[in-house]
């Protein structure tokens, strides 16, 4: 089926490309003409959201893959007024749930659906297939079927867990999680998730790193090779995951990381699902504890450090030693 | 080749059977004749441990499959009383890494080599294969090599990761991470990341379920089907993990885990591991997390909620809601 | 000077009676009339807003100490209605100071000033004295500074901090913090630090108290004296405060705390004050731990507990003890 | 009385100072000449501990106040060799409770008595007095009443707790926590919950300080006097306590702490107080999370925080930003 596709970065064009394979009709559109121009020969690139929406017939339906915020903002409010009763847009960014509920209620008034749909897969999608988390209003959702069917994975070679009853789709890598917001609720908790799982791993390779740490006693130091571990890991055991093949990955490259600084960007989901947590009053330690790791590797020291020395200092007379490791 | 395997619990058995499959021959005991009863068939049970010493040719290898702590600890101690120079112990259960040091050296005098084998792989090990993490003497571990592979899940069809060069036995699911002790604590390390891991999961799926919490704003409620999305995230998602997997077939036969109190145990290699990070000075925020979390399952209250409460009442007269959810 | 005083709890009704004692004449209302006739004798106590705008000459000063939400947001609306330009409303309850920047806003129109006044000192109150942390327009700041100055505590024998350069009130117990919401802003992350000095007091005492567990050897088993050691610790150690001080108030009463059930509330503002270290990308590890705690405490058990369990089966075959403790 | 004490840094010699004004005749040793020659003209200073062992009459007391671990340990048995039967031995310092444990058990075989010693007051004991928390065996304890009594606070203008019934000692600012090893437990869980409530504070004012980023809307950025802020907490409000007083201190000298790194040491308590929490299944969360920023404020970057840009690089493509902060 016809579809428009607004943003071709790494993942609007991975995405693109995975619909056209699949004998989808895609228009595309980015600000950027080398983006556009990398996908021309394979679709239709336009150079305006006008032309977008003129190329395309109704009802017709937008997928937009731009950054959450602001730009995605800007661009749901250009394609409404693009647009026309019966269309629908899609947002596959990482928006925030309840800006999908304020946005959907914005176009309900001019008849627009809005669809929000979390999209997991990263830069692997193109060929692993993205895990589509999908909110909104069931008519739209049924009618872009194809669409999802085309960018998820598929049943592929992963058995059906036994004994679940529910959405049939989750076994080919989607599912209509429930009304707007619903979606991108899901995707905020799986980026939750995964910010924990990374900091485990993380923490647990740095203690197995630092323990040939020469304080330790020489009996109990070892000087242990992290990207072996890795890779024995991966094979049977209870933390094989994804994530560890990507571990084993980068210290099969590089074992001390050094191309890394060490500060770690977080995207908005590891705040927004923390203040989930607290509007549920759920505890949620692990998730926390991770997304404060990267608030905290940002920052050469945290003022908080000093003032625990200087509070040191004024009640013991602590001199604390120059940077020792 | 010939081996000795001692605990034919849910663990040992199942180690013996798939030595077994694999032609090697095993005589096996446990101190419970009904274990011994039920891999009679296959293997030669015995009845005691000088009864396996006797029937094993030397040099011995002797595998101990056992509970860690007091009960590894005597059976080390029996048989070194009835193994010769040159004899192999492996202990297989997970055992602390420092009592592997001190047993390492008390058998070293009796010339009887000692291997430590961290397993992981649980009640599936038998038909993917069990992890392995091994430490001790090279010759010894070598020496084993046969009965390490077998045990372990071999190639299959997890592809090796490029560019990693060491240890080739890795990509077979078993690794000589290193001499007396490595093996372990890398077991160690390892439950302490599954820790982590399944904390991660844990919160984000209490996330979810309390998303339909009455105090939220109504448009903000999403009544989600947690097996669906678990489900869908084992296709294609970056959090997409063998725990995962397990997760969705709890979910999915089960979605309110009625049948479980929500009292966890805690065997001993979360509290080690927290421990070696506390002795190399690692933060470890996402592990302890984890580790608390357990402690604070099994009581009803913890006193130091209760003087929480008491200091409330003590600088603003509050009284404590009956307990309300 | 003239006040009115709406709300006439716990704190409302002491401050009231604070202000009358320093000389102040106080209009108050509640809307509870057995609340309005404790203060009957003391002050002019009226049947209703209005009656009270009518009581106060111009230029009005009201003062609320009423529920932070709901029932403040109403009061400042029904007070809106009654007074004039140039009239001052100050809310001394626990507002959001996010809410507070939204009532100026909407006050300014009216040309009603508005002032958020952070309160500490709970119950106490009466006699230290109230600490006051204060946002809003320099001109009703500085109007009220009687008012201000007659709730705080005064010099009195606090030696005031060497060197310190700024706000010479501080040194008398309140502060013109900033501008409209800093008042509020500084006393919730005052109550966040609370919620992390709390919870640092109830950890060490539930260590001491656990000291005695029969799992551990006997020779490091000590049956400690809690109430004893928060006296001793109120005496020239580093951690005394008034907090410790009302640890030692319970303790001495009632060593095992059995009048609490352990189930702890937590009003808006530990919520909030992690919610603004996210904002600001600040690590807040002890504050966020100390709210999750409470979180926990109120029910009986979590459903990622539940979850852990699950994994927990799924992989080792696990069954998780009856609860032990 | 007469008592010998050994190490004369900045407690040590204070230390013996507050006794000498108290009247007791101390006998005094450091290995550092000019340490001993600080205390010539108030105490008989000798230059060995074997001069120090003579000088003083039967039975012998003698207060170790040296730093913790080895050089206490070599002290302890050089002491031994040059004491009687009947002597008693102090450690003042900050020991770890188990390795009391060992001494006492090697001390009594020699029929001297050993009494640990916890001390908290810092620099500013010798005008506060110190706050003694003591374990051993009762009779050398109440041999000794006298020498803590001297150096504790004593009552003071502190009123005790109401309804306390224990120690009576606790108000005049020492205790007989219990048997050996209590008193160092005791001071080890005091240092626990000091580096929980000093997290507390460090975060709130890091909170604070952060208000003003420039990422934050403007109407909800405050350019905030901490200096001023600690002040007025000092006054009234439920935060109030000696680290605060401290914190007043250092934020009016210079509200931006330059002089401070950030860098901050920890000492062993806040390990062991993890520890022993670990051992009694307590959570703790906060003192961890106090223990673990600490670890992390002497790292330029974690090998954690490496892998996560590694994994986010590996799922995502992600490029970290350079610095930003």
């Amino acid at each position: 089926m016809q579809i428009g596709m607004v943003g071709l970065g790494r993942m609007g064009g991975a995405m693109a490309r995975r619909l056209i394979k699949a004998g989808h009709d895609c228009v595309v559109y980015d600000h950027d003409p080398q983006a556009r121009a990398a996908l021309a020969g394979e679709a239709a690139a336009v150079a305006s959201l006008a032309a977008l929406a003129q190329k395309l017939s109704a009802p017709r339906a937008v997928w937009l893959m731009l950054p959450a915020g602001a730009i995605t903002e800007q661009a749901v409010d250009d394609l409404a007024a693009l647009l026309s009763p019966g269309d629908i847009i899609v947002d596959g960014g990482n928006a925030f749930y309840k800006d999908d509920i304020a946005r959907a209620e914005k176009l309900a008034a001019q008849n627009i659906a809005y669809v929000d749909c979390g999209v997991s897969g990263g830069v692997w999608g193109l060929t692993r297939g993205y895990c589509l988390m999908i909110g909104g209003p069931k008519q739209a959702v049924d009618h872009l079927d194809p669409i999802f069917a085309a960018l998820a994975p598929g049943r592929g070679d992963i058995a059906p867990t036994p004994g679940r009853q529910g959405d049939p789709r989750a076994e080919r890598g989607y599912i209509h999680a429930g009304p707007t917001g619903a979606g991108h609720f899901v995707k905020m908790v799986h980026n939750g998730i995964e910010y924990g799982l990374m900091q485990a791993y993380a923490e647990g390779f740095d203690i197995l790193r630092h323990r040939n740490a020469p304080a330790l006693p020489e009996a109990e130091r070892f000087d242990l090779n992290l990207a072996d571990i890795a890779e024995v890991w991966r094979r049977g055991s209870v933390v094989s995951s994804w994530l560890l093949d990507l571990c084993a990955l980068a210290l099969a490259g590089d074992g001390a990381l050094e191309k890394f600084t060490g500060a770690v960007a977080d995207s908005g989901e590891g705040r927004w699902t923390v203040e989930a947590a607290i509007e549920e009053a759920v505890p949620a330690n692990v998730i926390a504890a991770a997304l404060f790791t990267r608030f905290r590797s940002r920052d050469a020291h945290s003022f908080a450090e000093k003032l625990l020395s200087a509070m040191r200092f004024g009640f013991g007379g602590h001199i604390e030693p120059r940077e020792a490791r």
